[in-house]
């Protein structure tokens, strides 16, 4: 097999044929995608069964957990999800070659600031198998070129999965070889970490550790979170009905995601009206409450929540930049004022008012999909759909213009 | 005086502060820095003397170039440049607290894109003493906090109009202290790399060397481009008399700025027509010019050109896309079908026709100003205004809705 290296060099080679790709072939490779995948159904549920009999015995020797092995085994639904995903993608609007702004910067020259894609992506993940699909998908809508590195335990779906689109991509002329590819081996992330001449952005998707790692290990831009330690802050002005259904859903829809809460901070003037109800409520939904934290950078990731009383909204707009992690923060409130401050000054990328904090998603936000989330300050925030997969180029037009005529005062630009 | 990681834990917790900054404060705070430094243009004369001064006896030691010296200096042209650039920044749109789109994604459920500031921006640069005011007034207007390292040989300059700059700020009431901040040593460098818990993006402008160390010794993310190998590439249709004039601009007007040219590239179609002319044009500019050429990356930054022929426009490109540095290359053509390939197939921040690559630069593209001009493929491109200071949060707006009520299917996003 070729090396990282030379994988990463080809696929950005491909990334610059990749440049002429129309609308139309690109949104038709989703469509044959899309029909590969659903056709081969059976071979995708044969090669997750043996990862799944694998992980069985992972799972009886304590080697993963059992979230783990659940996020590895594809059901009927998964399957039609990620197909659905791959046919919404195609109906995406093109996400590049548009003219963002154009404008004429002096008589006779022309600036336009162009959307294109960044170049190769490389993307690390973990035992998600579903994955593939997505980010070949958003991928191929934007012209990148990708290297995929998936975890061992789900290598058989993965394979298949790849294989199946890949096949797909290779049966269409006007397609560039060497798009798409996947890496296997825990030794190939290093490579891939080092090859920053070929590879433009990393997204790694996975445990906390595996992102540190990564971040640590690498010259290459990484867009991703580490942590996933969102806030839910009572405002002596909440509703106590709505906050009580908020906080259950925030923490219990799907505890294992980065977007559940993990720390409820109570104003002490609604303490006396909350608490009880608050406290029931979490009980009846088997969530245990902490009250004496001795680390509140902690993300549970359980079915466990961190309790905080706060003087005011100052002191819980304080804890949340010093201890969240600047994913997604929610105040409840009937008190806009409050609302509108929380709002400016809690400095992460999701700030909600009222709405639990598990709608920070690509889909929820109407993206038609993501690439991850991000706690970036720069590039892509967020949820991170096709756009934080583009970049652009500036085109200039001129007519044999020369700087030496503006600084000799000859010519002047527009102001 | 304080640590750096000290420096940084304040700018981090001013830059939370600036987020409630109004238009009309900052820039009431930017026509007084103008004021300021207009009343004492004297003292800063004073202060440049000194290091002038020092950097004489450097000079004469070798121990910096001549250009490094230059550069060092201020006159009449450099201060009044730098007093104006202060005030246009302030007539500039406001850049943050906009809401860059809004839309319901399921009823009763409104989600915002807003923008805002990236925090504590760490900006690395050498012997200019111009570049403070101008780094300074574009961190004021998107109310991000910022930490400057200027070069030693510019230290008395830099302290001088650094502390016009901060007295001013500091007797605004309105106005978070420590805003902005300066350090000094070499040391600090190392310190400021290490303080990826509060400085969310660094700047350098500096040369190559400079650039590469940052990038390689930090966790944060760096804006920036470490080589500018800037190419004309003359095609077969190319105008005789355009491109000499484009090629003298390119690599004379300038030559020690990024956005100089390095390499000619010559279609050999029109090499017969051309070549004893442009030989001829750079012999008269006393410009020297190789052809035996064994590095291809190299940027000379000085009155020299590297030429070669080439077999037809693939060929220009790929020659770019391998060796040039992703800054800014030209095409000089009449061809409009030749113009508009070389425009997507090379992969660079800018891509010109039939104009000199001098132009690549923030004012001249009505940025008002510059933070520098950047070659990554993530979060800005090209020369970098006051857009390159700001990232966007999201905000989402509910009633007390849950995700159990979409995900049960009782409630539908809109599509």
């Amino acid at each position: 097999m070729d090396s990282v290296k030379n994988i990463a060099k080809k696929a950005k080679n491909a990334s610059i044929l990749a440049l002429k790709l129309s609308s139309e072939i690109k949104n038709n490779a989703l469509s044959m995608v899309a029909k590969a995948l659903e056709m081969n159904i059976d071979n995708i549920f044969i090669a997750n069964q043996k990862d799944l009999d694998n992980a069985k015995l992972m799972l009886q020797n304590g080697e993963i957990t059992q979230s783990a092995y659940n996020r590895l085994k594809l059901d009927d639904n998964k399957i039609r999800d990620m197909i659905q995903g791959v046919k919404d993608i195609a109906l995406l609007p093109e996400p590049v070659n548009n003219i963002i702004w154009s404008k004429d910067i002096a008589e006779g020259i022309t600036l336009k600031k162009v959307s294109c894609p960044i170049g190769v992506i490389g993307v690390i993940f973990e035992a998600r198998p579903d994955v593939i699909s997505q980010i070949v998908s958003l991928a191929i809508k934007s012209s990148n070129a990708v290297i995929l590195k998936g975890g061992a335990e789900a290598s058989e779906t993965n394979i298949q999965i790849f294989n199946i689109i890949n096949d797909t991509l290779n049966s269409i002329n006007e397609f560039p070889k060497n798009m798409i590819n996947l890496l296997f081996s825990r030794e190939d992330v290093k490579d891939m970490l080092d090859a920053d001449e070929y590879i433009d952005l990393i997204i790694p998707r996975g445990s906390n550790s595996l992102v540190k790692y990564i971040k640590s290990n690498t010259k290459i831009p990484v867009l991703g979170h580490s942590d996933g330690v969102c806030h839910i802050f009572i405002d002596e002005d909440a509703d106590i009905e709505k906050t009580i259904k908020v906080c259950i859903d925030a923490k219990c829809q799907y505890p294992s995601a980065c977007n559940s809460v993990e720390t409820i901070l109570i104003h002490k003037n609604i303490k006396d009206k909350i608490f009880d109800k608050l406290l029931t409520a979490f009980k009846n939904n088997s969530v245990k409450v902490n009250f004496e934290v001795d680390n509140w950078h902690k993300e549970y990731s359980d079915k466990i929540v961190s309790v905080k009383i706060v003087n005011n909204i100052d002191e819980a707009i304080s804890h949340i930049n010093k201890y969240g992690s600047g994913h997604t923060d929610c105040i409840m409130t009937e008190n806009d004022e409050n609302a509108e401050k929380f709002m400016l000054y809690v400095d992460s990328a999701g700030v909600y008012k009222n709405i639990s904090t598990r709608f920070a998603d690509g889909f929820r936000y109407g993206f038609g999909a993501e690439v991850g989330i991000s706690t970036n300050k720069t590039h892509a925030r967020g949820p991170v759909g096709l756009e934080g997969l583009t970049i652009y180029k500036y085109k200039l037009f001129g007519n044999g213009d020369i700087v030496e005529d503006f600084s000799s005062g000859k010519r002047k630009f527009y102001k």
